[in-house]
């Protein structure tokens, strides 16, 4: 199966192509560019997408929940029906197999239908009422009740590493429209036929659901200005990215230096560090080898690859580290999704292993083109903790092993560690209770604490939390994936005193909807009255 | 009953006493200065307090939510206790009516006791558990638990118009200490010796209930030095603060501009707009006292106050507009917080009433010292649209009552407004049915909609939103006052995989805090086994 990629953006429920200048995507395996061109999305475009944005705003917010479901659900469902015809486009973009493919386009879904039925159940607004107390003493409390609201357009930011989840109807689009905020794409260039097929499909099914025009659009892109100009317009309302540190502080700057500030929720990359404790190197546990996978899984293109390993000197640890450095070493060169991705990869990894004490533990070949070989670095911990430049996040199938010469030093070390997405703690359950300063340590820098095991492998459920100290993210009181990333574009408002009639159904008396309440301090899901 | 108030530092367990440089505080009445001399804290002291908060975290982010509780209650029963020591002091600082300072003490001590209530329930960590699928396909699903913990030091800054509901035990404290952060107080300097006596009742709870050291610390300053030092400092890990929009964008912007940015949740003041629509304005329904009451309550210096009343012309109009005139000019002028804050008053009320088509509805005196008169001034809603000057807030017994010409041009008036903490609408339910328009914008605009009600008044409960759309706060996404406001100082930690000897009470399988949580996607309390 195929379809055409005219390379237009999507505005509301209409194709445009008003710009002149164009782009291409490219086959990173061979460097060759895709048969398509892309249009770059011009500024009256843009402000027509904010507009209709905005204009959708009055309505969508008062779509319920079962509608939004079902618009979501009709995403999904097109999204799944279509993996023929998006897979193949996907692959030739990313350069990714088509086992990966399959698998982030099920969990693009899975998303998708996870925040479809969050919406549908509609709890998620976390209501709360406090009936009229009128004679109470010294004065009578009003009535007063509260829920989440959606805080109006949200600019979303394909990102690179994820074609399908993390880009065009990924989980800050799925979220945002959950949450009853329209959603103006800012697809990536690098997977912008891709995004355009996937695009077209949220486009139909927001208009085959009743959707308010406008409730979604897709502009394409190929440099910053297009980004930067969608965050500092005035009625864009909240950002959500995924990418570099450069790109998400310039971003986060912009949102706080408008004339009305928004929230910008950045994901900048993480080392996610690793503390091997002795136990845990027996090879018996097969840690070396879990971690080999991890280390290199997508070419260690993931947000949670661990670029960190720290561990305690000694004849398990040389062991450990040898063996992992040797499965490493076995693994195929990768591909990764652009020739100047690879390009930086192939340069911080010279740089890193040009820094005092760094030595490859087992020699890899760094690869040519967008194919790069993946990298075990090793370091003492000393070396490491003077080193604040070994911290940075080399993006690819990299790891830096930091051999500590004593448990102070590992402490020291871990003292010294930026924020985090997650950090992973091997060892024994007594000898994990024996280390409990570092697991403190460990907890006040991370927003995912794996004890026993590896961070690659983001669970989409209530449960999860992406999103760690600065500078790992721009704010980590918030998820990026997960239900509760549905929080990001959503704010308390309280109506106090309202008529019955005014009331939405979240907050009536009789509780139509059957959610869970706290209901005068008292958390129920009764229906028919309060 | 007197005790000495001594003008040091409270650091820790200890009094602190190493500055020279001093300051007084003064009685607004009379002008004169209080019988106590200040010592401004040193930047070592500064140091001491943020060294023992760090260290203190560390410990008391374990301690358990009814340990914290007893602490909680142990400061509301101290200051419950010493009402006749306090309540003088507050007086004699303040220039507040003795009735104003026992309903604020008591509202205090409610809030901490809320807070401790909550602490002690437990379930404000939204506990999120989704159990092993091992067997699950194409991948085993692994064990998550997700809460809320601490975010470590918190800054808070006493607002001068509250010396006791939102200074050093006021609801940042309270909902800081019942989150499980430590907290140093930066005392507000117009108030020093209610914020020093309050202090020490904070110290000495933490002592009786076995605290860790560092838990609370307060500082005394007179200037903008020691604020901003402390918002700057590496350990300090979130700010709550409550004054001027000047002040608050500084603090929020120093907050952004660290190496490692922390939020600074700035409430600004607001001026409440208020709708009135034409049945509300029959005399019948007394609306024009109770604004009267409301305007003037306190001498203006609620951030709730209604600073802007809206309404269409029209006998009706005309007739509320005279009344609440000469409602508020029969107010006997009230007592200012300072000299300097009649200053200010009585300059921007001149401001106002220079302003193209702004006039005095009946001319009031603006009185002289820290004594002022209630204003009401009256502009057209053409010449208010045409001025964002008149949405400035005159902090103080102020109102702008604004003619619209009919409902389109009230529509643009609103549609012109910037976010507030509050906006209220007063009507029969069929016309605010009619406006639904007006009602949806005024919605966007507010954190707090209020029907057919004063906004002065703030409860305390689960339900309240006080934090509105930027410049009414700097988040709207949290409030500052009701029981949510614990969140504003704790982000989510996952732990993945953790051994069930490692697990907080809040997360065990047998939930032996018998808490609320999202288990496997179903909201329980259930005991004794997931």
């Amino acid at each position: 199966m195929q379809e055409p990629i005219t390379g237009e953006q999507l505005i509301g429920f209409s194709s445009s192509a008003r710009g002149s200048d164009t782009f291409r995507t490219h086959n990173p395996k061979t460097g060759a560019p895709t048969p398509w061109s892309f249009r770059e999305a011009t500024r009256e475009e843009a402000e027509l997408a904010m507009a209709l944005a905005s204009k959708a705003h009055e309505a969508y917010q008062e779509v319920p929940g079962r509608r939004r479901a079902a618009f979501l659900r009709a995403i999904a469902g097109a999204l799944e029906a279509d993996a023929e015809i998006l897979v193949p486009i996907y692959m030739e973009e990313s350069g990714l197999p088509e086992g990966r493919a399959r698998g982030e386009l099920g969990r693009t879904v899975g998303q998708l239908r996870a925040f479809a039925d969050l919406a549908a159940e509609g709890s998620w607004v976390e209501a709360r009422i406090d009936t009229a107390l009128p004679d109470r003493q010294p004065v009578a409390r009003p009535d007063i009740r509260k829920y989440q609201v959606p805080l109006g357009p949200v600019v979303v930011f394909g990102a690179s590493n994820f074609p399908f989840a993390f880009s065009t109807a990924g989980g800050d689009t799925a979220s945002a429209l959950a949450a009853g905020c329209p959603v103006v794409v800012k697809g990536h260039p690098l997977h912008a036929g891709t995004g355009e097929a996937v695009a077209r499909r949220v486009g139909q099914a927001a208009r085959e659901t009743g959707m308010p025009e406008g409730v979604f659009s897709h502009l394409q892109g190929s440099g910053k200005d297009l980004g930067a100009w969608l965050v500092q317009h005035p009625l864009s309302r909240a950002v959500g990215f995924t990418g570099s540190r450069e790109g998400g502080l310039a971003l986060s700057r912009m949102g706080q230096e408008r004339a009305e500030p928004i929230p910008v929720f950045a994901e900048m990359g993480s080392i996610n560090p690793v503390v091997v404790l002795p136990s845990a190197t027996d090879p018996g546990l097969g840690w070396a080898a879990a971690y080999a996978q991890s280390v290199t899984l997508g070419t260690g293109q993931f947000c949670t690859n661990p670029g960190l390993i720290l561990g305690i000197v000694g004849e398990g640890w040389q062991q450990f580290t040898r063996s992992l450095a040797e499965a490493i070493a076995r693994v195929p060169q990768g591909c990764m999704l652009q020739d100047s991705m690879a390009g930086r990869y192939r340069s911080m990894r010279s740089d890193f292993l040009a820094q005092r004490g760094v030595q490859e533990l087992v020699p890899t070949s760094p690869g040519e083109g967008a194919l790069v070989g993946a990298t075990v670095a090793a370091v003492s911990g000393k070396d490491f903790i003077a080193n604040p430049g070994l911290q940075r996040e080399v993006f690819g199938p990299f790891t830096l092993t930091v051999s500590c010469s004593g448990p102070a030093e590992l402490e020291r070390a871990v003292r010294s560690l930026e924020g985090q997405l997650t950090a992973s703690l091997l060892g024994e359950e007594a000898e994990l209770q024996r280390f409990g300063t570092l697991l403190g340590l460990l907890r006040d820098r991370v927003g995912r604490l794996l004890l026993n095991g590896v961070p690659t492998g983001v669970e989409v459920c209530p449960s999860m939390q992406h999103g760690g100290p600065f500078p790992a993210t721009t704010d980590a009181r918030f998820t990026s994936v997960g239900t509760d990333a549905i929080r990001r574009w959503t704010r308390p408002l309280a109506l106090q005193n309202a008529p019955a009639s005014l009331l939405p159904p979240e907050l009536r008396d009789d509780n139509p909807l059957g959610i869970w309440r706290l209901v005068n301090g008292t958390f129920t899901n009764q229906q028919g009255g309060t």
